[in-house]
């Protein structure tokens, strides 16, 4: 993480010295010790003050929140469910410090860091468990269901859907499972591309672990260093890579679930005609179904070449049809991504003053842009990425330029992406950067034909403009689309308004136009975060009422004591 | 279908000339009055001689079946179904007839051929209703629940897992829904290569009307000429150019069914993260979810090039093993299959004189791949299909021959590949043939990775052998690669037998040999012919006793009743 600066003192400190894994800080994103700046920025402040109204250079950053002052309810779990557990997993990886408890009681969207650092609290887990095995974890759903308690299985922690939050009602115990001890590539069949892996597995761990036996699973998603195998499954997440790749659901071959009652083993197929898919029911299910422990997943060579090109396109339209253009041809690259004139101003804010577009090389390459007409606020940033033999590599950039230039656009080489790759995992310090100064940062994505792409587009970040309007705050919007597919591509947005009186209410606003608009132009919920309890309202628009009867079907039928992460995806 | 022949007389006849449908033969597959013949296939003959023991030119052929001598049992529907099915699809398109209900109560199995001509029919649909519009098939639906009656949807006819037959024992009336009526595409969304089509349209009617807009939906069973868009979705169908377009599960991207209470609908999406996929408990639901009634598929312009290459392979382990380096290579051609060295004789067998394999230049071939040390009864024969431009054609089959020639493979042009494509629907009619002739052929597939492809094909061929010794009959079996996936492939296998005194109790045993080395070798029971009844034995094996309970979990949530096509893929 080239762009993120060492802290020190308090921030430093592991939040939990004495928990079996390594946590993110219970206030923010990441690890403690880590955080963004902007010294070296000198575009980002002015950016910031046109975006949003926020001057850095006068505003205090909030401290570092005291856990101390935090009030944090006492576990209600009984002397039987402690023992049973600690049967299950060992006396030590059964803890119920407060700490440990609020780490696992949200994931990471902004509305949770808002309501932790407020000690907004009203259910928190009351138990949280590390079992080390397969077994382990086994013991502990058919120990939660005996003694009608409720888990909660706990990846990384990266979640922004709510799926991981217990109910507040909750009135009975409740068990976060933390996958964080099984974190083991199990086997690799090099034959086959084929590899086994527990799926507590981070991103970092297992793609080392592929890594060294020159192997990858090609699946990056911008929570990478933070999310886990298990997790990515559990919400079928996509990758940056995913183009080249395939989504997570297409990754996964073969699985393994804790059920209550035993495990489910699902054996590892290329492709299967075995009636409906229970692994794609699996898939999403977000703990309902049970904790994913270990998955066979598809893994490739790691390529010979892998290059990010960078090009320039004079505006959206030009950038969204070069987009559909390279989907519908013979060419797959790695990775197709376009930011809109607003997102390519913010990276060009964000990048260092000696380095990727602020050089000489850039204003030079600028004024002849304009020269040639073209609007330098609309200009839109688009990112190529090419992997395989270096002859597949050089064939298929060709074909793209081609398809590049046919629509205005113009190349700009290969630093930006090596820039781009380097820095693709720091957006959520960034976030957690611009909420210690009191400014909401936020990501919505849906997915949409082709057809309806640019509408969606436009009108997405109009709803975002009337709902900042009708909360009186200055706010922003900005989009990339990340992933192309045959039929349309994912369009991910990102928002961000300076805190009223009453954030969590001001958020509801503009986060509620955010999604209604992506229902209403005829897009999905979500294209790659998940449903939990943040977009369940949505999920009968794209479903139907019968389709949330057949999903709530299967949840009673798998769960009747409602004891697996319940009222997640749908309410009951 | 260059390799039929018309029949005449009665034969040629339309199974019932009333039926608002035409369907195929009662007693076999296909139109009536076309036939598969041998005449002018040389090395047919002696090739099933050598094969099964069947001596062409000394047996007899059977006569056509007399419809008149098969006993069929009355109808129980009372007079409330039917006023309410009239009431629900119009009064002319409830039948009841013998004829009608008989063409309804299988599929095209060897199994059911058997039986249907032995008018072994222990339980056929009580009326056949063909609902003209989705309102009518949604009311059908409705009224078939609320008469506690059951409900089989049928496209066009070509299961062979058993997926369409009653209960045997089943005591309320049995109501077959033919789709045939709903067969139009409703509306291609040009900009995004999405079509709406109704799922009863068959294959050709289909994709003609794709076809004359410039669209193909790329989807190509051996079924195709008979089998519909919906009962590919219902058994997770598998096309001879999947490699490129996908199997029907990635082909879909929307869906409707009419399932009690009210039409399910998803909504098309490239790809969403929505929960567990309902889309994916839809797809291989073989109507325990409800009737399909329309979709949303990818379409693709179709290519400016398309061609089929053949090579010969001096072995099995050559030609599995180019297969495989395809896979991994960066190349993605349309078709990758190759046939073992048996099917490779059955496939210049089949050939006639004048054309293909028979002339002069194959035996100046065949001889000089002699001298070079091959044993052509080794000799693997593949096909390579290329689709795209013309300049993308021509670098895949670079590429590809490169991997060939590594592989000691050769090619021979285009030839056989025109031959194979016009072909490719008609081993259903030389099934018929021999079946007419005392000779039971059938067969099934599995998937499997690719480190235990070859020994897989080698312990299939050694199981089906051991079965024909057990039951005292010569056999044979044959193979070939259908499908290529990154992690493994499809091995498709055909066999076949002279029956003796009991042909269903000897199929059995044949096989559930078969199939039970699917998966002990680590296979799963079907690649893309379903479960049904035929294949639900080995489901346990491939999902675990925890997933068959997820599965009849869906099943008995959503059809409490157990008016959805009961008993098929999981006995509750």
């Amino acid at each position: 993480m080239t762009d993120l600066a060492p802290l020190t003192g308090a921030a430093a400190e592991r939040s939990d010295p004495a928990a079996p894994v390594e946590h993110m800080k219970w206030w923010g994103w990441g690890v403690p010790g880590v955080a963004f700046h902007h010294e070296d920025k000198p575009a980002f402040a002015p950016f910031v003050l046109k975006a949003v109204g926020l001057d850095l250079h006068a505003v205090r950053p909030l401290d570092q929140p005291d856990f101390g002052a935090i009030d944090v309810p006492a576990s209600i779990a009984g002397g039987d469910l402690r023992a049973a557990l600690a049967d299950a997993v060992g006396a030590e990886r059964v803890r119920d410090g407060d700490l440990d408890r609020v780490v696992h009681t949200y994931g990471k969207s902004i509305r949770d860091l808002i309501k932790v650092r407020a000690g907004r609290l009203p259910r928190v887990p009351d138990l949280v468990v590390y079992p080390a095995d397969e077994t382990a974890v086994q013991a502990v759903v058919d120990v939660v269901v005996a003694h009608d308690a409720v888990l909660i299985p706990f990846g990384g922690g990266s979640n922004i859907a709510g799926s991981l939050e217990p109910v507040p009602n909750e009135t009975r115990p409740v068990v976060s499972l933390d996958m964080g001890l099984l974190d083991r590539v199990l086997d690799i069949d090099e034959g086959s591309g084929l590899a086994r892996i527990q799926a507590g597995a981070l991103g970092p761990a297992l793609e080392a672990q592929l890594n060294a036996r020159g192997w990858t699973i090609g699946h990056f998603p911008d929570s990478f260093t933070h999310s886990s195998l298990g997790g990515w499954i559990a919400t079928r997440s996509s990758g940056m890579q995913s183009d080249k790749y395939g989504d997570i659901a297409d990754i996964t071959k073969g699985l393994h679930v804790a059920r209550p009652g035993g495990l489910l083993e699902l054996r590892p197929s290329p492709s299967a005609s075995t009636g409906p898919s229970v692994k794609e029911m699996v898939l999403g299910s977000e703990g309902r179904l049970g904790v994913i422990t270990e998955a066979t997943v598809q893994v490739h060579r790691t390529p010979a070449k892998r290059v990010i090109h960078a090009y320039f396109f004079p505006n959206w339209r030009a950038g969204s049809r070069a987009m559909r253009q390279i989907a519908e041809s013979d060419v797959h690259p790695a990775v197709t991504r376009v930011s809109d004139g607003r997102e390519t101003g913010f990276s060009l804010a964000t990048s260092k003053e000696s380095k990727g577009f602020s050089g000489l090389a850039q204003r030079g390459l600028f004024a002849f842009l304009k020269r040639r007409g073209w609007n330098l606020d609309e200009m839109c940033l688009s990112f190529i990425g090419y992997e395989g033999a270096p002859d597949h590599v050089a064939k298929q950039r060709r074909a793209v330029e081609r398809i590049v230039k046919r629509n205005g656009g113009i190349g700009v080489g290969t630093g930006p992406g090596v820039l781009y790759d380097q820095k693709k995992f720091d957006t959520p310090y960034l976030r957690d950067f611009l909420l210690d100064r009191g400014t909401a940062g936020d990501v919505s994505e849906t997915s949409v034909p082709w057809t309806g792409l640019d509408r969606m587009h436009d009108g997405v970040i109009a709803a975002a403009e009337a709902a900042y309007e009708s909360i009186g705050r200055k706010g922003w919007i900005m989009s990339h689309l990340s992933h192309s597919y045959h039929s349309g591509a994912c369009l991910y947005f990102t928002f961000a308004f300076v805190m009223g009186e009453d954030p969590e209410a001001e958020y509801d606003v503009v986060k509620h136009a955010i999604q209604q608009a992506f229902i209403d132009l005829g897009g999905v919920p979500s294209h790659h975060h998940g449903i939990g309890v943040e977009h369940a309202e949505w999920l009968p628009d794209v479903l139907s009422e019968s389709g949330i009867g057949v999903l709530e079907g299967l949840f009673t039928a798998t769960d009747p004591g409602r004891n697996l992460n319940p009222a997640k995806i749908t309410a009951s």
